[in-house]
């Protein structure tokens, strides 16, 4: 096939591709074919020149990657895949219907996808993570390519991730963006002003290339240029239209997420002239030539040297964690870091100290940190840890809720949890960690309370086949555990208890610690306690917790160093909602927290020995 | 005094700000003295010949405002309030304690901090929001400074604010970043690379002004350069070195976050030899030279004319809240609404048209929309809406947080919760929304579930001194309520009941209609049940619902287009689990949704009417 006949090829593929998009959304009577339209030209070259794959194995490791980050555009790529033989063309018009993986926005339900999307801003450091992979971890010649809509530049995660893949000097990227000019509601801020575009790329260290998007030999120029650009990675800027190609509404507002309704036919018909589909031979997908290194694992990940704690020294589960992190690391190579400039205080530098090739430093940006992860994730290659103060993984609370819809195995690590962080103040004390984190279905959220079980999170985490929330405090705290001591996800642990306990209270982290030291002075009086040390905040030990409850008057105090809503207290009442006869009693944080000495703070906030001391006596 | 005076002075009072910041840490033994050394000549430049504003009055409406929004160099900006005479110099030392307000990160409950820092990122956005007020609202001359870390540069929650700010062309705001290098863990990715600090800044349409600083004659040019600089923001790029003037510890890493400990006395020492405090005058605070508008308000901000529904028509909640708005935009002139390329999904387009001075379109970058927001909220003389889907509310979950922090009074309002809002599918569906909202301290959650109750809810909101959260819905809902109705924060409705029910069904939004349904069906059967409308999830209404679940045998079903975490469920769980004999029944989404019919969908993850009646018939 000759180059003309190539561009050709592709300008019918791209405008099959709009019909397609067209038809899918008239059936589902809703989608997005406008915002489709603009970047036809793009997915055609892409899918059927540049990109080397399988359509009919999307997940093979070594194929280049695509990720649309305008995930709004679903149907498009839905069409090209299936033009490309992944699935039969006319499923497309079961789009958004629910007996079909063909979502209204993409998710990895479908094996084509990696990596759910749909709010946008996010794609580029899904991206990122997967280029980081190629070019480090698998030391592979794959590509990846992700296409961004201009509204989505908007977002600040889009610049987090330009700064990160230049400073890695992620050649094997190229991002393109589809500069279609208006939005949901209005222009976009830039409009179709490409300069502007230039210089904020060129200024986060990428190689910008200003096309005409609809322009198939300008973009197969530029794809070439990318692919030979060295030590930096490209950004295609691509002067689109949206709706191009559909007379009456190309380059109009109002027609954003909008089936083209009775437009449709005449426009449809328009443009099947153009594609002459009798007569169009769809080009051979380019093979899949990179390789990459094959994957053995363990069936189990096992710390390569078990809890080594005498028990006499305290220890903060911060601090645990980065042990046992690091010992995952020595038992299996496929375990990887991540970190946003806080790894001397989660102390995941014990890790990145000892496997420094496996660590991403991520600096003070966590929504792209989460993105990376997610992406480096991807293909159930390796296992993700990442790492930042429990309130600050906050920041990427919209990048953790799509690494759900993404079904992620990362592994979310946060230090410095609750009041018991002291002088710091507020801003950096998370009280919403668990009340947001439970939220994610299928998640395991540990609360480990010494450094045995801290190790032991860590372990199972890292085992665990879905996403998990480790929370770890800054304070020092006694050793709870032998060295041989057993966890299991959902198993709570009974720390302290008697024939003739008045009550049971469920604690973790420090709050734990302050139920032991109760139990102590309560003893003293001659009352006797249980406690329960959680473990797993979600799921919760319904059974050993409703036993507990049973064998000590039906009467439970929960103690968090947590808000009020949606901790450890909530996920007991909840587990034991259907019960009649349980009474329940929350000691929880419930104002904005101030400095101070944790001890005080502790105190300040009702979450100390003294006020569980207090409320055994009210219960009673 | 001669300008080489006035060098020689701010530079005496600069050393002066670090000896302060020195002893302060020295005093808590925590603290970040070297970040706030490099910083030493900005802040005594600006407060000491800058800005003009009055240390007795800090909020006057009229003072230029200033934002650190690195908050961990809390100890200088202290020093520089004290030592400009807002209160004793004495007090530095009780930073951190808990009995005072200089805590370790600043809050408002000092009198001369409006937002709370610390997690980093965010003080240009609120800086802008300040701005913006200041131009448009105020349309004051008052200035607005915003001093940043280099390492916080990294988060794109900043450069949505460069974006932003420049868009609206805040020329009454200047941003100055303290490039000292080194971060917590590790040098900066740019480290002293000035120059792509200016491309990027340039790039971003700000006037960058390069200097040295620790230079105070550098320092003052580029102010005078800033005040000069029309229709662009000016970003002053100041290189500076982590612990300057520190002999031995300036542009050394590991001295992030440590007092000087043992260091301390000999640096203080060298420090006073260059202060001589006992001949320093300290120049006069420039006195304010700018007016405001006195703002004139009601004392309760009244919809202008009531709902006005027929209840013959279905009308979507997110709908009706814009109605409200527009209304209250009538009613009073202090009241702004912002939004994310939304405006015409969440409504508050309506708004938007006719009051197109008082809406801020801060198109897709939801955390500079929040900052924004909270930035315009503060010295209380706007009350700001703030818009987007729920689901991208939860993109700003960490200014959210800080917003908690700084006691904001802002507004939000997230629209299509919940799987109901049909085939888009997961990524657009906001299902842990309470579950984070319901963490903020203070903070009133309104889940209206007809028209006449969401418009009720918005002008509740208004009204509330605190945060607001109101949760609209998409699909059109009948109308269940009178147009006199009348409606409170905390307080339930009883929408079907009967002498004889067999259980309380609580629900809210489509729920609530869902319940009403299977009221309806099982009055076909001859069961009668009780069913409510919690209206607000916070506070949730213990009394109505506690009543309701003695009159119906004790028994509870909550039914809930959310996850099973955090949200109305757990609420209901929260207020009763002090009660024994309550047995709750809880139906709610318990997986990862996907695309589908919004009914459909309903019944896929059983919480539709048919869920319900199943639910009843079980517990009897």
């Amino acid at each position: 096939m000759t180059s003309a006949d190539t561009v050709t090829t592709l300008q019918r593929i791209a405008n099959l591709l709009r019909i397609d998009s067209i038809e899918a959304t008239q059936a589902s009577n809703s989608g997005h074919p406008t915002s489709c339209s603009s970047m036809a030209e793009i997915v055609s070259v892409l899918f059927f020149d540049v990109m080397h794959y399988d359509p009919k194995d999307p997940r093979n490791p070594a194929a280049d990657r695509f990720v649309l980050s305008k995930g709004h555009c679903a149907p498009i790529l839905y069409a090209a895949w299936a033009q490309a033989g992944a699935f039969p063309v006319a499923d497309l018009k079961n789009l958004r219907k629910i007996d079909s993986d063909l979502e209204g926005h993409p998710t990895p339900r479908l094996n084509f996808i990696d990596v759910a999307t749909g709010s946008l801003g996010q794609g580029l450091g899904f991206a990122s993570g997967m280029a980081y992979a190629g070019k480090y971890f698998d030391k592979s010649d794959y590509r990846v390519y992700c296409v961004l809509g201009d509204g989505e530049c908007s977002e600040g995660s889009v610049w987090e991730s330009f700064a990160f893949a230049s400073f890695y000097k992620l050649d094997n990227l190229c991002a393109i963006i589809d500069i279609n000019r208006l939005g949901q509601s209005d222009p976009t801020p830039l409009q179709h002003d490409l300069e502007t575009y230039r210089k904020r790329v060129d200024a986060f260290g990428w190689h910008p290339i200003i096309v005409n998007g609809q322009d198939v030999s300008q973009l197969l120029a530029a794809f070439k240029e990318a692919s030979e650009t060295k030590d930096k990675p490209t950004c295609i800027l691509a002067k689109t239209f949206k709706g191009s190609g559909l007379k009456g509404i190309e380059n109009e507002l109002d027609w954003h997420g909008k089936p083209l309704g009775d437009k449709a036919d005449e426009l449809v018909a328009n443009l099947r002239k153009l594609v002459n589909e009798e007569s169009l031979v769809r080009p051979a997908i380019k093979k899949i030539v990179a390789k990459v290194p094959e994957i053995k694992k363990d069936k189990e990940i096992k710390l390569s040297t078990p809890p080594n704690y005498d028990g006499k020294k305290e220890i903060a589960t911060r601090l645990a964690h980065g042990t046992a992190l690091e010992k995952l690391g020595k038992a299996c190579e496929y375990v990887i870091a991540l970190d946003g400039d806080t790894k001397n205080s989660t102390y995941s530098i014990k890790f990145h100290d000892a496997f420094p090739k496996r660590f991403v430093e991520c600096y003070i940006a966590e929504q792209n940190m989460v993105q990376v992860a997610i992406g480096i994730a991807t293909r159930q290659r390796y296992t993700a840890f990442v790492h930042t103060f429990a309130a600050f993984l906050l920041r990427a609370a919209d990048q953790i809720r799509m690494g759900a819809i993404s079904f992620t195995r990362v592994k979310y690590v946060g230090s410095h949890a609750g009041v018991s962080i002291g002088e710091d103040g507020p801003s950096q004390m998370a009280l919403e960690d668990f009340a947001f984190f439970r939220t994610v279905p299928h998640i395991v959220c540990f609360y480990p309370s010494d450094a045995v079980s801290a190790e032991r999170a860590v372990e199972l985490a890292a085992n665990y086949d879905g996403a998990v929330y480790i929370r770890t405090s800054r304070p020092n705290f006694p050793i709870l555990y032998k060295n041989d001591e057993v966890f299991q996800i959902g198993k709570a642990k009974i720390i302290v208890e008697s024939s003739n306990d008045v009550c049971t209270i469920v604690g973790g982290g420090v709050t734990l610690h302050e139920a032991v030291k109760a139990s102590e002075k309560l003893k003293a009086q001659g009352k006797a306690i249980r406690v329960i040390d959680a473990f797993t905040v979600k799921p919760i030990d319904r059974e050993t917790i409703l036993k507990s409850a049973n064998a000590t008057h039906n009467r439970i105090i929960v103690v968090e160093d947590h808000y009020l809503e949606g901790g450890l207290g909530e996920a007991v009442m909840a587990a034991l909602a259907d019960q009649a006869d349980i009474k329940i009693i929350h000691l929880a944080v419930q104002e904005v927290a101030r400095s101070g000495k944790s001890a005080e703070l502790l105190s300040k906030y009702g979450i100390d020995a003294e006020h569980i001391v207090n409320a055994v006596e009210k219960l009673l």
